[in-house]
């Protein structure tokens, strides 16, 4: 039962200093501080489409469905505040699968300090479907290079620079990933950074979007992408059928959810000899003035790069 | 194709002042001006539960799905900013459908005020859902009687008032409803309210929690109660099944979306006198010190009344 629910939650709910009124009334209040802007996004996942329930632990499914909205404010450096969960069940099962899910969303939830501030329960005959909503601090007033960071704001001769390494994301990283916002965090803290975006529709298809944003173009050194060991699994793994080799998988997988930046190439220079992070930073091409995705290969030929990700399709 | 979709919203999306940074980045950037506290509050709505796709125009489940947030807002009084549109569209005719969608919620956004700050598209094999975030402003340092208003707060002997009249939503009202925000920000400048709900689950299932989170019970006049045209045809039209009279239906029926309010009884005789609003507000019972919910019939008689309403049920 809903009430049943709200009240488990209410009960394992630590309290949380931005939160004045937490789940239980028609909605949430939340303090946003010294902040006087928001940054919110929200994202829908679906049985079937990000996960499989019956194949995989409901646990794994929860933090999932917040770590994408995590990775998204990491992608603005953006400080995480509160999320709200709002869930389709299956009424079988509903109530068991219903505190699973919390159970992965909590842990993640304490990590990095975001509030649960409230939700929506229901129940139905489909499948599962849990949409979280996260909200972040931005800073007032902010000026390029500062966060929050926008897609928009790369220039021809920026660096693009990646965290991690990238592809084969579906062998497990993408419902174990941590979401990039310690990083985000640092960066933006010591360093100007031109524009960013998250890495979680695939390499290609979202640089091509940060690019288009920026009204430039963007080149990639592909003897340089950071090939994952996952990525290499999987085109062995899947070498009889498509052949995609490992290059293709770091460029073309969805749900890295690594950052990807564009920054001066001072700015870019610095980074690269401190590597600040736990996870390294790689130097992966740079903008151009030509608008499109292009690829620079070893002998330093340059051609168009095939915009290749996940986007969902209806017609 | 998403990208097409957001292509169309950021052609017809309206400039919004709270809105730095709208849809087509990672996140969007809301500005809450003056409030250092934000109001916030999501609901998910399933086809077969809460509409019926191919029964009904896609544009009225645009407006409902927005509308029942904004009635939620209405509940804390809180002035609606902005809000976030997450859909899981039916691959074959999604495109279709979101635009309909969009053209449903776009007026009703228009209407109050509503920057549609961005949102997430999805598609699947599944049945329509569609999660819509909802963000107010709330004015910092809130004091009992002002908002944002709670649930909790109502005191025995406090008034209980009602917008509108009662039962029988299913006929038509539940899609097509006005949340009652310029009634709860006209209430809230000029009135204390100790507490308050929107009547979404139904009027005895919703006082009940109003009820139990102000720590008191509250006994309904059952003459009183302003019963729908609706609720008197529902009654008519299913009399030969259930044999649910028209104050059953004002009692249990759901998604009535009126705001029901607990004021000191000063109060309630002030706001029944100036009638302010351009709906009725009527004088249904008051709150009492027994736990529960009460019913006093019209010769004086009070007894238990049962709470009736919806819950989503899962086990």
């Amino acid at each position: 039962m809903e009430s049943e629910l709200i009240a488990y939650l209410r009960e394992r709910l630590p309290a949380h200093l931005c939160l004045r009124l937490g789940p239980g009334d028609d909605a949430a209040i939340l303090s946003l501080g010294d902040a006087a802007d928001a940054v919110v996004t929200v994202d829908m996942l679906m049985d079937g489409v990000d996960f499989r329930v019956g194949e995989v632990d409901p646990r794994r499914i929860g933090r999932k469905a917040l770590a994408v909205n995590l990775s998204d404010l990491a992608a603005m450096a953006s400080e995480p505040l509160a999320a709200l969960v709002a869930v389709a069940l299956p009424r079988r099962g509903g109530m068991a699968l219903a505190q699973a899910l919390y159970e992965g969303i909590l842990p993640l939830a304490e990590q990095f300090n975001v509030a649960i501030a409230g939700g929506d329960t229901n129940s139905w005959d489909g499948p599962l479907v849990i949409a979280i909503t996260a909200i972040g601090k931005a800073p007032p007033n902010a000026s390029p290079g500062r966060p929050p960071w926008r897609r928009s704001g790369a220039r021809p001769g920026d660096a693009l620079l990646v965290t991690g390494d990238l592809g084969g994301s579906i062998l497990g990283k993408h419902l174990d990933f941590t979401p990039r916002v310690n990083e985000a965090l640092l960066l933006a803290e010591r360093y100007d950074v031109r524009a960013a975006i998250d890495l979680s529709d695939g390499l290609a298809i979202d640089l091509s979007r940060l690019a288009a944003e920026s009204r430039c173009g963007a080149q990639l050194d592909l003897a340089s992408i950071p090939i994952s060991a996952a990525a290499v699994a999987l085109s062995r793994a899947t070498s009889k059928g498509a052949g995609n080799t490992p290059l293709d998988h770091a460029l073309g997988d969805g749900e890295d959810f690594e950052l990807l930046l564009a920054v001066a190439p001072d700015v870019a220079a610095r980074i690269l000899a401190d590597q600040p992070l736990d996870v390294p930073l790689t130097h992966i091409g740079q903008c151009v003035a030509d608008p499109g995705l292009w690829q620079r290969n070893e002998r330093g030929e340059v051609s168009s790069l095939r915009v290749r990700g996940y986007e969902h399709s209806f017609d």
